[in-house]
């Protein structure tokens, strides 16, 4: 009993910080986009494609991720407005990091703002950060039975990308699993086939992007 | 403060179910194992290929996963000892889960036990289960990066499985970055280079795992 009434009353002070966070953004004009994954689905590598592509839409993006600045460096090839965030063992962003990210950012001349949250599939979904849309990607290599699995990130996401498709062919991937899994959890949202990679698909995302933005 | 002190709390009371799991393997004679790694990483093919190939070894596996008998089912082809263990929205698997897991399985015929920890890079790592070996996992679809952003995970491995290794040429993977950051946090665990799905490279694990049982 301790313990759930402990994850609530954490999870209620995030909250607040998240709403925080949206009225912040809000007053800005900046939409907000939260990035979630397992590690290594290609969300920095879809950033870096994408940010060019979206000009003259300004971006901006908050990187979390437990140790390095591998991300953060290799984004700023795209846009200087990239702030590392560091969480030491935490195994998701919360809205008070996200807070403290924006105050290093200059929100005035930003459209669009990404939060590539830590590579993780299962904490990021219960926290609120403050976003306007979720984002769910799902890496071919990682098998199709990920939707089933991790329902509670895929079932709140208002896009969910399948990345890596130049592997499908390679790896057998069995893309109609995700499609049917998917009908029975998140109907709403559009599932866009892509690889950061190769470029393919990517177009779908990119207009997706730019309808939140008009 | 107050945050830091219920994880404490939580934690303490995990490593006395913990050590009483262990304790109870011991006196069964069972040698355990705590499998980790990202979603979709190869945990479940490697068992699969694994276990028949140990015979006359007797495995038993319990499965964390948050969804799904998937994983559990998968496994009863290869023994008939498998335990699924569903977490609901929990990242990771405790101590109390794994004793409960126990008392579904019959100790005094096993000879090792491997539990598939829920696929998370991060909260796994900070949670013993009662095992005697920590493995982890990094597959080659998700980047040659993995060890310097997760450390605690691979850092505190016993052994250490690159799997996937049949997608090293196609993706271009830098299995020298990967060995040069575990030389920096690990130089105790050997680093097994395998592939589950064609077989490539088992043989050393296997023969890891039967020098743990002698």
């Amino acid at each position: 009993m301790k313990k759930i009434r402990v994850v609530e009353s954490v999870l209620k002070a995030n909250d607040a910080n998240a709403d925080a966070n949206r009225a912040r953004l809000d007053e800005a004009g900046v939409v907000c986009l939260n990035l979630m994954s397992a590690p290594g689905s290609g969300k920095t590598t879809l950033l870096q494609k994408t940010i060019p592509a979206l000009a003259p839409v300004a971006c901006g993006v908050l990187v979390g991720d437990l140790q390095t600045t591998r991300d953060a460096e290799r984004l700023s090839e795209a846009t200087s407005d990239v702030v590392q965030i560091n969480t030491g063992r935490g195994c998701h962003l919360s809205a008070a990091q996200v807070s403290n990210g924006l105050d290093e950012l200059d929100l005035a001349k930003l459209d669009l703002l990404f939060i590539e949250n830590v590579g993780n599939m299962v904490c990021p979904a219960s926290f609120d950060l403050g976003e306007h849309f979720r984002v769910a990607l799902l890496s071919v290599p990682e098998g199709a039975d990920k939707v089933a699995k991790y329902p509670t990130l895929y079932s709140n996401a208002n896009a969910i990308l399948l990345t890596k498709t130049d592997l499908v062919d390679i790896l057998g991937f069995d893309t109609d699993l995700v499609k049917s899994d998917l009908a029975r959890i998140n109907t709403a949202a559009p599932l866009i086939e892509c690889s950061p990679q190769t470029g393919e698909g990517l177009d779908s995302w990119h207009d997706w992007l730019r309808g939140l933005c008009s």
